[in-house]
């Protein structure tokens, strides 16, 4: 039986805000490094399915930030799989500070994609191989929820450009949520108040594609919808405590 | 008489565009992270001259990088500060792979500044004062070109954004460097070529300012102008080799 694999980081400079405390992205960039770093250390990472013509691909996250920790404050983010299902597996993770209180928390799902037909496969052959790595622990927080379709209330376009894509040229994933954090007031930036993210990656945008980001706010839940040049690409809910 | 610091890096999965190597504005941004933890570790960081209502101002730049490490790849900067002008110090450093060998190198000058009057300081007191971090080597690179007017031949605009903004809620250094890396054509950034920056901070831009991106070419170089609604804020020349 596996245990939970625990990698340390430090909030860095180009991390935080003005008001010194890591940004939601980037916390979010550290979990989703560490489930590239975990996979491959495991053997099962980006660099092994590419050689099948396969990748894994996210598909959708929940990601929980109670309080942002300071510019150089250590932390350590725990990484575990919990399940394989049909389709999605699900990697959570939990981000704890020096004292050992959890501040925040994800989970993620993840399909894996033939490259050349662009479809799912089927993971139960996967699950049944990666048995081993799997820790039977509940994910921390509830999985990502639904989104159901809404009217946009305000917009503002971005063209992909070279600092947005990742070795695909496809639009980076946490290059999004920047560009949907962009989008809410400041002074909910300054408020320090705990959040919880969904997101639901449907459609990649790719180089130089014109996006549309549009929301709607109900109190303190923003929607987000992402749209390129041909269909939506992303769906989100923020929600503030 | 001091030495050299160095400071062990590691090329991150954010930090790499679609080649899998380091970008030049990631390489730069650790560049700038060092100067920032360096002064610190030496009692003449940004905290204590906050005290004094002083601060550090990166005044101008010039980077070389003559190709760019891959993913996961670690590498080495060393730092030593070489002289104190009347207004200006100099801060040098060279990125230096596993096997010792330099593969970049910048030369960076910063002003010291009264926060209130917001009026450059004198720094002959201050050269006096730290004259034991001096160390007399010279510079690793030619300092900062002068780069004259030039006519602009195109360009974009950018609002700026709460992703882009420091402490002070100004544009980030290294958020300049992205935008004006962005207007490249994306065959520069696949080619894989050595370059030089040089890069002249006039003015500030502040979040929600709109900032135009002017550049014009002349064959291998490209001169970039970009402006707030006021003034120039930033003039820059990025030559390939």
């Amino acid at each position: 039986m596996a245990e939970k694999t625990i990698y340390p980081f430090r909030v860095e400079p180009q991390e935080v805000d003005f008001t010194m405390c890591a940004t939601v992205p980037a916390l979010g960039c550290a979990v989703l490094n560490v489930a590239g770093i975990d996979a491959h250390g495991k053997g099962f990472g980006v660099d092994v399915l590419n050689e099948r013509n396969c990748s894994w691909v996210l598909s959708r996250m929940a990601f929980e930030v109670d309080r942002r920790p300071k510019q150089y404050t250590d932390y350590r983010i725990a990484t575990w799989i919990s399940d394989y299902g049909r389709v999605l597996s699900t990697r959570n993770f939990t981000l704890t500070d020096c004292a050992g209180e959890e501040f925040g928390r994800a989970v993620t799902q993840w399909a894996m994609i033939d490259l050349e037909r662009r479809t799912a496969l089927d993971l139960s052959g996967v699950g049944r191989a990666h048995a081993e790595a799997m820790v039977p622990e509940p994910a921390p927080a509830e999985k990502p929820r639904k989104i159901a379709p809404f009217e946009v209330q305000q917009s503002v376009t971005h063209r992909v450009a070279y600092s947005d894509i990742d070795f695909n040229r496809h639009m980076n994933t946490m290059r999004y949520i920047d560009l949907m954090f962009d989008c809410l007031p400041i002074e909910l930036h300054a408020s320090q108040r705990g959040m919880r993210l969904d997101i639901h990656f449907l459609h990649e945008c790719r180089y130089g594609q014109l996006l549309t980001v549009g929301w709607s706010r109900e109190a303190d839940r923003w929607l987000f919808s992402i749209r390129n040049e041909e269909q939506e690409a992303v769906r989100a809910a923020v929600e503030w405590r």
